[in-house]
């Protein structure tokens, strides 16, 4: 099952996102002019001017995408995918808004990225405000059922961001922390994206549970590959190999690692990610343990097994184009670790 | 029509914050504990110490109890205004963790309060996580009215909140702005929380309307005491006076001052609001600019006015202990101007 093939406008094979956008150019054109008409403000003209900023900066609009591809692909033709997928993209702008606050500490040990916003009060106010347009699009539909997944994903978002807070620089998180903060950063959203298509449509019961599999899977294997590239690569966000190591951050690579550690390892594990206190050479000594005990295969392995679940949910679903770039969308996800 | 007296365990003579927690004890009750169900976290532990910190620090409870007065004042007796009280509740928590948000100059500024919790990463996702436990019970007293108003009281706080931002420091901040900003700030939620316990209780149009106009009424009276005490005696939250002038913080005394200026004292107001270059001295001559101008007196006259239209509102509503004792509650948001 393969999606129809296209070239980019700058002579590449387009990828699958690529190709997704192109065969749902007309929906996503409407989900955009929903955003900028609920983006309007009246009284407060800086909402508008972030909207401009984050739609204009044209993000892969991958959660839309998913909407309005699960709603199609069980031959929805209405107007509430459309204001679904704008809610979902709300979502995800407003979490991403919410990211961007950092602390005072945080500012002074420099960070890579821009904020969206210029200050943090605004990226905080700012995102309550896309939350509060993103509810107000979802009643629009009024199907609770559609309410109480979106606030359920809502939830655990928060949930797995409070999480990752509390488990940086624990060496006791496990696997299933880990996944559990994977969902909350980006699955819960992809899944939901997927699900809330597959209701407004009419989907039978066994059909958005596959919708709900796929987003799910599909979101798992892209963040374990993202956290596996920063061990290796570097991640998809451009960020540098061992930038994780250094935040200290517990991803699924470190945390097979720490379960393998013998009493010395123990000891170097502790000091540098515990205590943070980081000598040069430490990166390769760690990515040296990570390989030793086969924790950055493992996690490989486990990162394809989820694009492999996601690819297999899509069996229960209509197959044609969308089921097609769907299953490619997935593939292309662990391109890069395959 | 006035409420029943009662003694305070300190002997005092009860103000009516404390005499409708009295009479609304029982459900009360059931609020604390469904926010502490609601607030427990498998994952987060995190997530509920926070809320006890809050909870245990017994805020007055004001939006809970507006929204359980409503609803037992039009004769309901099931279990939906519990929840209701709890959301708006979690909804009020949220924006006070949001609003504890600082960036570095304002930390830097020296900060008179503590934030409530230890740092701005965390407020933001508590905060959210509130929010979205407040989605998940509202959807399940099962009313598309009921989402509706709460969806649109979220995005008249955020937009409020995203305006107050943008207006500090301009002097071109209308009288029609301030009140949208007051409305954002504390009467949208007064006015929701009334409402929403109308409509749950299945009132007539004319009644959820009497109980959304109480609401706002209050809200603004109350907002704009604080605002004309800050000037004249510290405003009720604990801050000293001229804390507004020093923050730079077009409030409506100002607000009607700057719109009297001539051009020597607009040229005061550029220097010490809009330029922030303040000198001693300064308070006493703003002070005094805005008594000359009428600007105290004519704020504490359109606070009073507040007052009067949300007892009045109070008219069509059935008359008892909870009516009396809201309207007495509307005396004392004014009583320290009155």
């Amino acid at each position: 099952m393969q999606g129809t093939g296209a070239i980019a406008e700058d002579g590449r094979i387009a990828g699958p996102h690529e190709r997704l956008a192109a065969a749902l150019a007309e929906p996503l054109g409407r989900v955009d002019a929903t955003i900028r008409a609920r983006m309007s403000s009246r009284h407060a003209p800086r909402i508008p001017q972030v909207t401009e900023h984050l739609i204009g900066a044209g993000g892969k609009r991958i959660r839309p995408m998913l909407t309005l591809a699960a709603a199609r692909m069980l031959g929805y033709a209405g107007e509430g995918d459309v204001k679904l997928a704008a809610t979902v993209e709300f979502i995800h702008t407003a979490t991403l808004l919410h990211d961007d606050v950092v602390d005072e500490s945080g500012q002074r040990r420099g960070r890579p990225t821009a904020n969206l916003l210029w200050d943090n009060k605004s990226s905080v106010l700012v995102g309550d405000y896309l939350f509060a347009r993103s509810f107000q699009l979802m009643i629009e539909t009024g199907s609770l059922r559609v309410l109480d997944i979106l606030a359920d994903a809502s939830a655990t978002i928060a949930e797995g961001e409070v999480l990752q807070l509390s488990a940086a620089r624990d060496l006791a998180t496990t696997p299933e922390i880990y996944l559990q903060i994977v969902r909350g950063k980006t699955a819960a959203l992809f899944s939901a994206a997927c699900e809330v298509g597959g209701v407004i449509a009419g989907g039978t019961d066994a059909q958005v549970r596959a919708l709900w599999v796929y987003g799910d899977a599909l979101g798992v294997a892209f963040q374990m590959v993202d956290d596996l590239l920063d061990w290796t690569d570097g991640d998809t966000s451009g960020k540098n190999v061992g930038d994780d190591f250094r935040e200290r951050k517990l991803t699924l690579p470190l945390i097979r690692a720490v379960a393998a550690a013998d009493a010395d390892e123990r000891a170097f594990w502790v000091r540098t990610i515990e205590k943070g206190r980081q000598a040069p050479g430490d990166l390769a000594r760690a990515q040296a343990l990570l390989a030793r005990h086969g924790a950055l295969e493992a996690v490989r392995i486990e990162a394809l097994g989820w694009a492999a679940t996601a690819r297999s949910a899509l069996c229960d679903l209509p197959q044609g184009q969308l089921a097609g770039l769907l299953d490619d969308l997935a593939g292309y996800v662990v391109a890069r670790i395959s």
